[in-house]
């Protein structure tokens, strides 16, 4: 038997442009595991797993032109976009590197032993020790920074985890370039190359989760591809943990007030946000609750008519291009719906991008809407007509869970007046991981307090895939009791190294770890 | 048709005592879910939360002398231990509430708008909030402190999440009476009564977890009902985290030089803890590892003086003791397996603590020996003897997740004599949530360090079911962009209530929130 080939394809022409990688077998799948597993010791090691971060990014900083010419060519997202992504990227294995020197990911506490408590206490200290090898499977709409050199792969071996990353068949030949480039990093600073393996192919995907040494596993992709996964990881004989971020609706929320304020200004925003990157973000605004009535109509009209002004564009694969089309079409022909701007098919290649209208009351009618409640990915909207707030609410109530949620406010409302708009971000709280007022939730700040997730099937998790916190889903919380000295890891001595953070009976170290520096 | 009866029964005697409940029919528990996502939005209030939890703490201490005699008519557990176990139960009510009027739990994050930045950064204010209605699947083992007032309940509602607790069909009228007394803890601080409900009944069990409203689920029990309901909460159309304590071997190390240092005093420590509360610990030392030839006979000989010594015991119920005379019997007749001091039934309705062994290379060979590598919950420990390292790091590969792992060293060795003392502790941490040296592991400290969880099947999420963290497990973290501050959670903005932690711009607030003290 011959291996199948896996193939880079130029999305704009649809041609294929190379051959580049074959499928991995279920034996590979198990080799790449082992190796992986075999390499985690040399992770353990934190000043080395900095250094692997920094010297990932230093690589494909050096390599830009070759990793930026080669995601355009499978991805079609433009060079601009892309050197900011990869410049996204290498940000972040170096926020990383500093997040590994820093320590406090470590959480260490440490209680002294009390002989004076009834019963007495033990000496006890806790540290979190990484789970073993992590399954990435990279997402298409970020070919940097949700892919082989992203958040995912770089909190796991932040985490002091080896990756086995499942390449996404949109971008073959990228992952590629960019697994090679990590794998040089690890070999020039001395550790396994195999602290991350790539493999292609859908069954190479499904033999990963269910692979034994398996620790835990991390997703960015649909719900019906991250929803067979997520089953499979619960299914095994030791179940593992599996942070998918599978899709969301992020609706949005004008208020009667701030729609009368400014209709257009919100229409033009909007149609930005949806457009932005051919509708191709998971935070795109998909759904929006708009009052019926001359300022929403107003509101509407601007929408449409910045939409129709804008570029047709070319999206991530064929394959994504005819579930949009096929996706827009059956939205269009439910009853009710309209399409004042008609998204769909632009040539043989690209997509043109639309907005479709629907009242509330067939929407919570129930009668077989349910695919407006369900994300479209690509450059379209759903503008859901409401003729008040008991309509809108009801609306609401239905729909899943989302990485963001949007309110737009009048100036008076936001100031408090009304007293409306405290209950309404209330509802919103729980719908989604992201609450934002009189904003657009594409652009994923990265900063301290970003959280990048939601109630399901926005996550399957309560974890966040952007920011410092994400390195948490691959650690676990170990303490020993009454262990010596000599037998304890550093970090957990009392001569321990300077710099970490601890909590000792109950308190922070005096001096944040600083104090340790000095004998 | 008439609603099944919940009998409360003796274990000493086997007769039912007094019909305790009825087990609730699926509309029961639809109800019971019901009325306590109603009562949601009144655990919002922090203060009330916290008052709420003081309450009662000291409704159960008043009530103290009804509360321990109910208990030990249905466990047999004694007054001496359930008196034991109410004072920590209440300490551990109280020291939620302190948690909750602390509030570094909510980890607040933020991070002020920063025009600077590239891209300009808005303004991003993080904190976590409750997930909902919270399944509490109550232990039979600790009819308090891991039952309903105990610290699934006592960390849910500290969370803001209401409860409802399935009781353990052991002590159904000792479930009934702490419900009791924890919704008029309620109804006394101006909350719905419903912020606690409780079910009986296998099938109330199971409804409980589909239920579409129920937002979490926490469980203390056995592999298999844990297992069963663990898939049921991964199946659901939206899947719920399920922190399950399922079940532990505690695993037992003994090297060659602690043996010959102290074979006596390790057989007894064993002793007394293996057949402590007639072996019912989840942390129970259930699997020894021991070295073949003089010392490791000698260690056995202890041992098995110790426990051919100890009282007979009565088990929490008839089910958990029919289910240890079997289980002893299928391991004793297992192929090289010897019963120093046998196992089995003392009388109509005792158990008899032993003492099974072992040879590690029956064990190593893989031939039908697996249930010794199961938990068998009551007193009972097998001793694996074995050849030296090699065989003892076979058999340790073969084990399952456990809550503990123990190893006992020589003075030398705990001083880092010979080397071998740093590896065995790494992969002891493998192995188990909690590691200890040369100690016992029944008994668990409640302190900040502490952690209790592991590996799958000790554990179904790298969670911790003891200690201030566990509050964790009901909390999801949710960002607000730009949003105004009269429309912020008051903890979020700039002038908060003073004494909750936060990280402003990534890093903690200057006087930790104290000096919003003074404006």
């Amino acid at each position: 038997m011959t291996a199948a080939p896996v193939w880079s394809v130029d999305p704009r022409t649809g041609q294929r442009r190379e051959q580049a990688a074959v499928e991995a077998t279920g034996a590979d799948v198990d080799r790449a595991v082992r190796a992986a597993h075999d390499a985690r010791a040399a992770l353990a090691d934190r000043p080395a797993r900095a250094a692997l971060l920094r010297t990932a990014a230093r690589l494909l900083d050096e390599d830009h032109e070759r990793v930026v010419a080669a995601a355009d060519a499978e991805t079609a997202l433009g060079t601009a976009r892309l050197t900011g992504e990869l410049a996204r990227t290498t940000a972040q294995l170096r926020a990383f590197a500093a997040l590994v020197d820093e320590g406090s990911f470590l959480d260490v506490r440490i209680d002294h032993a009390d002989a004076a408590q009834t019963p007495p206490r033990p000496d006890l200290r806790r540290w979190k020790v990484p789970l073993g090898v992590v399954a990435v499977y990279a997402a298409s709409n970020f070919p940097l920074a949700f892919s082989v050199p992203g958040g995912d792969t770089a909190s796991a071996l932040a985490a002091g985890c080896p990756v086995v990353v499942k390449a996404h068949p949109g971008h073959p030949a990228t992952s590629e370039l960019c697994a090679g480039l990590l794998r040089r990093a690890a070999a020039e600073e001395g550790l396994p190359e195999d602290v991350v393996v790539l493999v292609h192919g859908f069954d190479a995907g499904v033999a990963l989760v269910g692979h034994p040494l398996v620790a835990a596993a991390g997703f960015t992709g649909s719900v019906r591809g991250g929803r067979a996964l997520f089953d499979a990881a619960a299914a095994r004989p030791v179940p593992i943990p599996f942070h998918g971020e599978l899709g969301s609706l992020n609706p949005v929320v004008v208020t009667e007030d701030a729609a009368a304020e400014r209709a257009e200004e919100i229409g033009a925003g909007l149609a930005a946000s949806m457009t932005l990157g051919t509708g191709q973000f998971c935070t795109k605004p998909g759904f929006v609750l708009v009052p019926a009535g001359p300022a929403g109509d107003r509101l509407v009209d601007a929408l449409a008519g910045e939409v129709s002004g804008a570029a047709a564009g070319v999206m991530l694969d064929h394959r994504m291009r005819d579930a949009f089309v096929a996706g827009v079409r059956e939205r269009a022909e439910l009853p009710g719906v309209e399409a004042p701007v008609p998204p769909g098919a632009d040539g043989d290649h690209g997509v043109r991008p639309g907005v479709l209208t629907v009242p509330a009351a067939a929407l919570a009618a129930g009668d077989g809407h349910d695919a407006l409640l369900e994300e479209c990915f690509g450059p379209v909207t759903v503008v859901c007509r409401h003729a008040g707030d008991a309509e809108a609410a009801a609306v609401l109530a239905r729909l899943p869970g989302n990485l963001t949620a949007t309110v737009h406010l009048s100036g008076a409302e936001a100031a408090g007046a009304g007293g409306r708009a405290g209950p309404l971000l209330a509802e919103l709280t729980g719908l989604a991981g992201r609450v934002l007022v009189n904003g657009w939730p594409t652009g994923v700040a990265v900063a301290p307090a970003q959280h990048h997730g939601g109630p399901y099937p926005a996550a399957t998790s309560t974890a966040t895939s952007v920011g410092g916190t994400a390195v948490e889903r691959w650690l676990r919380p170990v303490v020993y009791q009454s262990a010596p000295q000599a037998l304890l890891p550093p970090e957990l001595r009392d001569d321990g190294p300077p710099g970490v953070p601890r909590r000792v009976n109950g308190s922070p170290e005096a001096g944040g770890g600083a104090a340790r520096r000095t004998p």
